[in-house]
Formats: structure tokens, C-alpha cells, sequence
């Protein structure tokens, strides 16, 4: 996030150094059926999250066929998964599989019998910030509420159909 | 690429540092069936590919929505794509719509109405040896020589069904 913060106050840096109000120049640009939200920033891909038939092939294959960095399989009871991250650097990847009997991945799974790529995982610098926005904004969220995410940061995950068939999930940075 | 670059010249000095013959002790730890491959090193993740049935409305959407840095829609015919980027700051998305008669998108279109994941692309550090390594491993290549791709590179695609539904470029740094 520090390209964010850098961005954000090289802003807060030049609003000091000039004249020009910029704050009351984007209100005056509102029209008068919009509301000015609170400020929120997307940030860096945090995560490709890939849904998995066999979790230990699909880690082999990473690992061994790919040469990448692979984790150990840690299993996520409170959100039906089990997981296994593949480090590519500069993001990563998540290979779930489902775990217990409420899973919210065993059905893209019946779908797509050979796994699949499920969401991709974005950060923000203001997660209520950004869900008031989206929901002004007519995204659907699949949550009433931010929850805690499988990195223990507060989530949502806009809807497929409202983000052009892709799961998009905003985590907290 | 620089951390590879990195990590690379780091295993150089530390053998050049160290009386262990790294190199050998790993030729005598293969089997009788392997055959040592040039080496090739996987990378940053370079983009998320993602089909779009609008590409001006996902432009709207990434852009005016969720507030990313959007670049302008560029035609690539020799790819039979159009495509806009979409900067995250550590990696970028790539939108894709179908440009002439084929396109090897439109089929993913007919089957996901609504768009979705197309593939993802890692970096490598030698496309050739990768190729070669990865046929040695039974993994099938969509071509038989790497293409040049999108970013004008060298790129190759493997099978879906070899890299658990995913489809996999690979693009030399």
C-alpha cells in the first residue's frame, strides 16, 4: 500500500502548494443526484484465488512443474476451505479446495470438474468507505457487513454480474 | 525480473563462496529416467486475462467504479483482440473482446455469457527452456514454438487440463 499512501499524500502535498481549491472544485462537479462518498483507494492485487479438484496434484504441479514457491496446506474451517498459497513475487495465488459440508466453492466445483480461476482479490484502503460507494454505485455485495477474510482482514466480494463475470473480492490493505 | 535476476546472482556468489558442489550433488540426485533440463526460473505475475462482452462498459466499470488507472483500448489483429489495461500497481489486468472473424476469445464469449477469467500470465526468465522442460514433463503446449505475444515477447500457452482448468501463458521476461 505504500504507492497509495505515496500517491495520496503527494495529492494532500499539492493541495498545500497551490491556490486552487480542489476539494470545492470536485463538489461543484457533483450533479445533483450524487453524494459525495467517503475517499477510498484500490489498491495492489492481493490474490488470484484458482478452485481445485486435488489439492496436493494442484500444489505438486506449482511446485514441481512450475518451480514456484508453495506453502504448506492450511485448512480454513470458518470459511469451508482448505488452501494452499503459491508465491509469485509480486502477488500470489491461492489454490482452494472445499472443507466441510458448506463450502462455498463445492459448487463452481460441480461446474467445473476440472478447477477453475474462482475470484480475484483486490485491496482498499478503506473497505466502508468502499462498500457505501459500490452500493451507491448499484454494485451488488454479497454481505450485509464486511467479514473477516481468510487473512484475517475484513472483506466483500461484489457480485459476478455487476463486475463483468468476474468474483471480485476487496480486501482491507 | 530483478528479483530473480537477484536471486540468481545470489546462488552464483554463494557457490562461488562455498565449497559444496551445488551443481553436481543435484546432477547426482536425479534418477535414471530424468534428464537435466536447462535451468529456467518462473517469475512475476505479468496480467490476469479477462474476456469482456463490452469492453467500453468494463473500461467504465474499472475505471469510474472501482477507481483504477485505466489505459486507453488498443486493436491488436494479429492476436484478434482489442484490449485495455487495467494497472494495479504490482501486476495489471488485461481486458479482452474479440477483434475479427478469429478471434481466439469469441468461443470463451459463447460459453460465458457474461464474460470471466480467461488466463493468467507468469513471467519466465528463458522461454525456450521452460518449453523444453515442461514438454519433458508431459505438459501439452498449445503451439509448437513459443509465439510473439501481446507485449511484442516471446510467449507460450499451456493446456488447461494440465494446469487444473487454468490456462497458463508463460512470457519471457
Amino acid at each position: 500500500m505504500a504507492s497509495i499512501l505515496l500517491r495520496t499524500m503527494e495529492g494532500f502535498f499539492s493541495r498545500l502548494q497551490t491556490p486552487v481549491p480542489t476539494v470545492r472544485t470536485f463538489s461543484m462537479s457533483l450533479t445533483s443526484n450524487q453524494v459525495a462518498s467517503p475517499v477510498w483507494n484500490l489498491g495492489r492485487l492481493n490474490h488470484i484465488a484458482i478452485a481445485v479438484q486435488d489439492l496436493e496434484k494442484s500444489k505438486a504441479f506449482y511446485k514441481n512443474v512450475l518451480g514456484a514457491q508453495v506453502g504448506e496446506m492450511a485448512s480454513i474451517p470458518e470459511h469451508g476451505v482448505s488452501v494452499v498459497f503459491v508465491n509469485l513475487g509480486n502477488t500470489k495465488m491461492e489454490l482452494l479446495h472445499p472443507l466441510g459440508n458448506d463450502s462455498p466453492i463445492a459448487g463452481f466445483l460441480q461446474k467445473n470438474k476440472a478447477g477453475g480461476m474462482h475470484h480475484i482479490c483486490i485491496e482498499v484502503d478503506n473497505i466502508n468507505a468502499a462498500m457505501m460507494d459500490l452500493k451507491e454505485k448499484k454494485i451488488r455485495i454479497l454481505s450485509e457487513e464486511p467479514k473477516i477474510g481468510a487473512h484475517g482482514k475484513p472483506v466483500i466480494f461484489l457480485h459476478p454480474n455487476d463486475c463483468g463475470g468476474v468474483l471480485v473480492e476487496l480486501e482491507q490493505a
